[in-house]
């Protein structure tokens, strides 16, 4: 066994439609913001409805995919923004993207199957995922082998909570939609750690579902200043 | 973006050992036969204790694999052993291995960490991979994020459990590790559905942990009549 005979050619099958269209941002892991809604839009040679027979039957799918944006950056050791990015971990005890193959492997709600002239659409939401990321495997989600709730997570134990309350500032309005997924994501605290700490006033910004969203935070609160359509 | 520019090379960054040295047998998920230890054996440029600081605190690893006994035999609809082998799903719809870029998915139990002058080996139970089987990546199982015991789940809602009652036949003995894997994996019963209704009488053989395990099924018993040493 070498490496040589082993090494293995990934094709994309489908590509992932997410609302996040930059790295900044995104949640940490899926199902952190259910109103994250896109697609996998499968490519021409899986795009057959005989493929997807059954399929309907779960809620939920696995998707491995590629961390496109950050090829060719393996790392040993990562610091996890979960422990506020000053203390190193092995990339194994990790999801960090910067790892061997770049690799990551997501769960996301499976809400329909889409099928007509133009190909297969996977409509999933809890997305996590980068616009335009690379999947080269989709399985269904089977509980009775992937669920472990009772297993030992180290450093990685609770879900991360909604730390900011998000307000609109006045004459901000976005769709019910639209709302919903920047009250969800940013609720998140996309802000580095160490950038927690730094007195209000910083404004940041993220696209977000081709529209450019800019906030400041204040205390525990988060406040949406500007929203306008991106280019 | 186009396949070409997001083909992903993969290089093994471990090889299985493991009791499984054919196909036949191998139980369908992980965890199903808690006693098939083994390891993933790190390959060199991984093999750093610093790869793995703070992976101790996990009880569970995903390993993402490659099916590599299976190479060249994607199918847009696969026969689900589960479902008796007369049915045909999209292969979106299971975890066959006939699957474009034939990567595997699974969850094993860790049990250690080794390191020594000779490289990382992390002790792993609960396999369903034969030996040998390249690694591609390794991640740990987080549960807020991976455990989500209400999914629905198809034609696969509950564990496949044990079928078969196992005995040993007078004068054929092993020890006791090697017992217990013997009949966690045989009870599950690995002959093919459709002979599953053939009387009783026919012979079957594994290779299991470096032994050749000869039995027969008679009503509910499988009666394991042989088990010698394989060279």
């Amino acid at each position: 066994m070498t490496e040589q005979t082993d090494m293995l050619s990934l094709s994309p099958i489908a590509y992932v439609e997410s609302p996040y269209q930059e790295k900044f941002g995104i949640p940490r892991q899926p199902g952190l913001a259910p109103a994250a809604r896109g697609a996998l839009v499968m490519q021409a040679d899986w795009a057959r409805a005989e493929a997807f027979e059954g399929l309907d039957g779960f809620s939920h799918l696995w998707v491995i995919f590629g961390f496109h944006a950050c090829e060719g950056k393996a790392r040993l050791r990562v610091r996890p923004p979960r422990l506020g990015g000053n203390r190193e971990l092995g990339v194994f005890a990790t999801r960090s993207p910067f790892r061997p193959n770049h690799l990551g492997l997501s769960v996301l709600r499976l809400d329909a199957i889409e099928i007509d002239d133009r190909g297969v659409r996977l409509a999933v939401s809890g997305l996590d995922l980068l616009d335009g990321t690379p999947v080269y495997d989709i399985k269904p989600y089977v509980p009775y082998t992937d669920a472990l709730p009772e297993a030992r997570a180290g450093f990685a134990r609770g879900a991360p909570h909604a730390r900011l309350r998000v307000e609109f500032a006045p004459g901000v309005e976005a769709p019910p939609d639209l709302a919903q997924l920047i009250v969800q994501t940013l609720s998140l605290d996309p802000r580095p750690a160490y950038r927690r700490e730094e007195p209000a006033g910083r404004v940041y910004g993220m696209r977000l579902a081709g529209h450019e969203v800019r906030w400041r935070v204040e205390g525990d609160c988060l406040r949406v200043i500007e929203l306008s359509a991106s280019c």
